[in-house]
């Protein structure tokens, strides 16, 4: 007893690789789930070594080493809090609260000051990457009380992924809430690439008439390159897989799910005023796509127009298009996550949050490294950096081109549309909002600004 | 004492026209604010009636008669709960308390359930019109206690606005915060179309050349036909205002400001998986306009490279454009409230919440005619209405045109865009998704369905 440096508490896929990842690491590890089927498969599954199962959350915070560290990899929502206050009644102050699931930030900066009242220090950490990330390194975004984040680091660093470059992909990112926003955020940004992704193909599939075959060998080419990303490798891996000698991909119902981080960084994005139309486009065409039956009901009945335009597109192109909109995803992103940040005294650097999602996580890309140059660089807007405004000015107009080929043709190009949307937006001197400010303050004397000189004003605009 | 039928707590702008406009239809009133100023300017400045001013909560409630009904107008929020206890102080079971302020839909509902603990019937109201319509007839959607709106509705229907067939513009909407739930997608459908005028005018200023003047005599044509609309007569009257001979739009500052209820619909059509592109784009645009020094800085060095596409469109086309993308802007509202409706057992009649809109509220529009009568048709999904399918039909070429002319010279039209956008997803039987699903089962085991077959199926796709 009171040797095991690390108790896992949740036995389901994800905690069950995590403490597997522990033990092999040569990190001593007591686990414990409510669960009693889990505790028993998890006995006989392994062979004797450096762990215990432990039947009780007494008998886990015993086995434990002091400092106690207890991470969860339970369900998120309230059983978090019911084995917060479980383990609070346990616990020493002193000790340490890991909770690993995709928690909402606010939930966790209550945690916080919640365990704070008892002396413990509670840490929101974002694990990315999976099942067989969690088992063989997952990407780890850590938030919460900087106290415990030093008396659990060394074992959270044994158990991170690592970037090409050796980097860990385990970091301390914020106080609060911000580790679990990062996550959020991360999940965001996988939303929209994948949305890219889809884009790309349903543009090669009903544009040019690809087959899954040789789209695949289209992405298999990417797999180096600009794109090379994990997302780009299991694109080229889908497309590739045959059924009884048919591609798979082509019998999947194009109907999406999705799971609250995407909803949660789109009403964050709405409440803190951040244009992150990636994102939000990716969220909302998972939703639409649900409307299956009313889609097929107004495909035979609602025309398209078709545009002559030319909408053959050569790999190489369409490579520069995704490149373009895949950089515009992660500077949303990253943009939501810095507002949070001021808005919230977290102090982020964003530059150390790229660098952790370079090994381990669903958006590792080469990309980062790019990006976090970038951001080291300082530049505001981020895009104005020389290492996002050169590749980006290049790649757009093969963004604009493609997105033109897919509205000409009645071909939905959300993700990819939204991207080209935030580049014009952004690129845009003198909006048309100066007509909005003017209804407003024609029909409600909201009053207005002026570009000639300061202060505001209200006018009888129909006198 | 004990005559009054109405009780109106707040003298604002708004709560001193809902009571003139009472004043004037012959409904005894009392009123009170909680600023002595406010009490002595009204007194002030209005000849003796049947009204009184009373100079404290108590005064207000005990010069009504029974059942008493006060009329709240103050500032949404915690006021709203303070005041609200107060009078549960003072009232009686059966009398009833309106919340006629921009409340979040969710507050109404507590509120409801926390005065009917104490008999007290709570309605809570939309009113729509700013102060020309408190004034003169506002339009006025009902939400909460059943039985409270049968003691009332004489009164609101009183002072209310009428539709151009003499329809009245108020009534009861549905229970709970169905009323304030209305009047949020109201505004969202404001900010949609408000967004989509200044996008048909960006695009005649920035991509066709046109003057301020020019573009009068345009929105002057489209005052009568299919676009007749309020918002279309006042966006006529805004682009002929002049100042020392110039054009008084071109000096407005091109940053919108937003209050709150565009974000709450988007916050709620992201919680409730409802597609809203047009209300969407419009609010973060706005958001985007904000950032007015990066936009600058941009312009100056991100290229648009632009698509040989003729840019000139006619005033028709336009118009037609324009039509389409309203349509679109109204029906997602819509279905905003249809889904809220479904979820939150309130039954609202959305045929009977169109028509309310006719009159006294900034988006009414000749438009909403054929929406009440694709309502009451009753298909599904509501576009394929045949009031509807014709005419979107019609428009859908100069609305493609005009969306493909701007993005090809990189003049952002994110709610004309958004109109197209979902409309092509409405129309699309097989979206690219089954994509995104394959990638989540590839990397996260989540399952997916098939075309197929039924039933949910994992693969090793990289196997």
């Amino acid at each position: 007893m009171n040797t095991y440096a690390m108790g896992l508490y949740g036995l389901g896929v994800m905690g069950r690789s995590l403490a597997l990842n522990f033990i092999r690491r040569g990190i001593p590890t007591a686990v414990y789930s409510k669960a009693e089927g889990e505790r028993t498969a998890f006995a006989a599954a392994h062979p004797a070594g450096q762990w215990t199962v432990c039947e009780s959350p007494a008998e886990l915070v015993s086995a434990l080493a002091r400092p106690r560290v207890v991470f969860l990899m339970i369900t998120a929502g309230a059983p978090v809090d019911q084995v917060l206050e479980e383990l609070l009644g346990l616990l020493e102050p002193g000790d340490v609260v890991i909770d690993g699931g995709n928690s909402h930030y606010q939930d966790t900066i209550r945690r916080c000051e919640r365990a704070a009242k008892e002396g413990v220090e509670f840490l929101g950490v974002g694990v990315s990457g999976g099942e067989k990330g969690a088992l063989e390194g997952p990407c780890l975004m850590v938030g919460g009380s900087s106290k415990g984040w030093e008396r659990c680091r060394e074992s959270l660093e044994a158990i991170a992924a690592r970037a090409p470059d050796g980097g860990l992909c385990c970091g301390y990112v914020g106080p609060g809430g911000a580790g679990h926003y990062v996550k959020m955020v991360h999940n965001g940004i996988e939303y929209a690439v994948m949305q890219q992704l889809a884009d790309v193909y349903g543009f090669m599939r009903d544009g040019m008439g690809l087959s899954a075959s040789a789209m695949a060998e289209v992405f298999e080419g990417w797999r180096t390159g600009p794109l090379a990303s994990y997302l780009v490798d299991i694109t080229a891996a889908v497309l590739r897989k045959e059924e009884d000698g048919a591609p798979l991909v082509d019998r999947v119902l194009d109907v999406a799910r999705q799971k609250g981080t995407g909803c949660w960084s789109v009403v964050e994005a709405a409440e803190r005023g951040v244009y992150v139309p990636c994102i939000d486009e990716a969220l909302f065409t998972r939703y639409h796509s649900q409307r299956r039956g009313d889609r097929q009901k107004c495909a035979q009945k609602l025309p398209c127009t078709a545009e002559p335009l030319d909408p053959s597109l050569t790999a190489p192109e369409l490579e520069q298009a995704l490149y373009a909109a895949i950089l515009c995803a992660y500077v949303q992103g990253l943009e939501l996550i810095g507002e949070a940040s001021r808005a919230l005294g977290w102090d982020v650097d964003l530059a150390s949050v790229v660098e952790l999602w370079r090994g381990g996580c669903i958006i590792r890309s080469v990309l980062l490294e790019r990006l976090a140059s970038a951001l080291r660089e300082g530049a505001e807007p981020m895009v104005l950096a020389s290492s996002l405004r050169e590749p980006l000015s290049q790649a757009e107009p093969c963004l604009r081109r493609t997105v033109l080929a897919g509205a000409a043709r009645g071909i939905p190009l959300p993700a990819l549309g939204a991207a080209l949307l935030y580049y014009d937006q952004s690129r845009t001197a003198r909006m048309s909002v100066n007509l909005v400010q003017a209804l407003r303050d024609c029909f409600g004397a909201h009053t207005y600004e002026r570009i000639d000189r300061p202060g505001t004003f209200h006018t009888e605009w129909e006198s």
